[in-house]
């Protein structure tokens, strides 16, 4: 029986470990300077953080510490998003692991919870999109330096959070009760294999719902629209059991073109938690 | 800055996430029965038995806990013997991770922490050769049974392993003060590149310096030298580096046999986090 802290780092192992997951870095697929070993390193720091949200921390500091932690590796950010999904879920879990539960647990965030949450990226970088003109002193870039301007508007991190949407689909998570994950979750219990074939299974049915913001913002709408609709097309045919040499060439076309879908990969990772938690799948 | 409890899981991760090594589950390789997403829950679990000797606790009794925590996943056992040689490792680094101190945590070892090691054989199955008809009652098989022989005879974990060499390297690692876990972290410090490759690396050349005692116990002597000396040829050759498909050919071929030099893996997760906690190699 494992603890929710320990459901949570094995949830980012085994996203990581899935394959084939098109643009992104798994077991079988790394770049230069981003490569398998830095994920597997940033998991096991990021576990006292998680053991933090796990014993009753308040949110912000318990993801600070997650990805302070996470950072102890030269990849840099690996799985900022998926961390900042798991760190309410695991907290959740104490009571029950459910999307009312979670969803009180981020409205019920405050300012210092923001607080923690700009302070993480002063231990990473994070790619997000330039904020409109008005919200340029709460850039998330300028990590701890934004904490006055912060404090000053009285924002807490639901409403970070509630503020980045559309554009987000990790903040958007914040504020629909969790509903792609938990949604994660239900198609890994109902998905055959082993978990991280599942987890590839899952991350191509999310990449064919939505395209995923973080491509948008680091490309343009274009070319998220095109990586969502290759994925449709790949999961009508049932590509990853009737033809897993097209999913394969996919993956290695969208890893070589540098595209990226960083946040399916989170919601994966947060379904895989959930799913865990719930017994739904098991390893 | 990782603390040893966290140096050695993650060694566990790199041990496992590297490849080719010839006869074992990698990423690249698993059965249907013992998946590479076994092998991560089971780090997973391990960790409170390793903070457990981090935090000065008894080897029994930490030993036990990793044992136990290893085991919450459906692929049996995956990493007794390398847990075996880090949680020494781990204890030894509160003071420093180098031979003297190793040797002396395992000499200073008790009866009580002979009793957690067959203890931690309640968790799991292990593959262990019959032992000599006068040691029967003290076959690890008989686990926790086995308890009230060990104490009557006196035999503290120490004396267990000695008794267990030759025929058992994880063992003999443990009367030879690590010899063979510090001249492969060594290596690692020398190799180039990922870490993950350092470790298919030495982990071949381990295995070409002696053969296997997992493999003589379970197949036989003969088996075991035709490996080590395949193993040498390759490396004579520097194979990884130039014929890196005639490695790739013979971890298939091993696999397939059913050979798989678990004892030299083992030697490798050790050596990894003797690396990492001497900062020789960095992730």
């Amino acid at each position: 029986m494992r603890t929710p802290a320990q459901n949570a780092e094995l949830a980012l192992l085994l996203e990581v470990a899935g394959t084939p997951k098109p643009g992104n870095i798994d077991r079988h697929r790394e770049l230069e300077d981003l490569r398998f070993e830095h994920f597997l390193a940033g998991t096991v720091g990021a576990r006292d953080g998680l053991e933090l949200a796990a014993n009753g921390s308040a949110i912000g500091p318990a993801f600070e510490r997650a990805i302070e932690g996470m950072a102890t590796q030269g990849g840099g950010n690996t799985q900022f998003g998926a961390l900042l999904l798991l760190v309410p879920l695991v907290r959740a879990a104490r009571d029950e692991c459910s999307q009312p539960i979670v969803e009180a647990v981020c409205e019920e965030t405050t300012v210092a919870d923001a607080a923690g949450f700009y302070r993480a990226f002063d231990h990473v970088d994070v790619f997000v999109a330039d904020p409109p003109t008005d919200m340029e002193p709460l850039d998330v870039r300028r990590g701890s330096d934004a904490i006055p301007a912060l404090e000053a508007r009285g924002l807490t991190l639901f409403d970070v959070m509630d503020h980045s949407v559309p554009g987000d689909d990790v903040a958007r998570e914040w504020v629909t009760g969790f509903e792609r994950s938990f949604t994660a979750a239900e198609r890994l219990a109902d998905a055959d294999g082993p978990l991280t074939d599942r987890a590839a299974t899952v991350f191509l049915s999310l990449l064919a719902d939505r395209p995923d913001t973080l491509v948008v913002n680091r490309h343009d709408e274009a070319i998220a629209k095109e990586v969502t609709e290759r994925a449709g097309e790949l999961v009508d045919r049932n590509a990853l059991e009737t033809d897993r040499d097209a999913v394969e060439a996919f993956a290695d076309e969208l890893v070589d073109r540098g595209v990226n879908p960083g946040t399916t990969a989170d919601i994966t990772a947060a379904g895989l938690f959930i799913a865990l938690e719930h017994g739904a799948v098991s390893v």
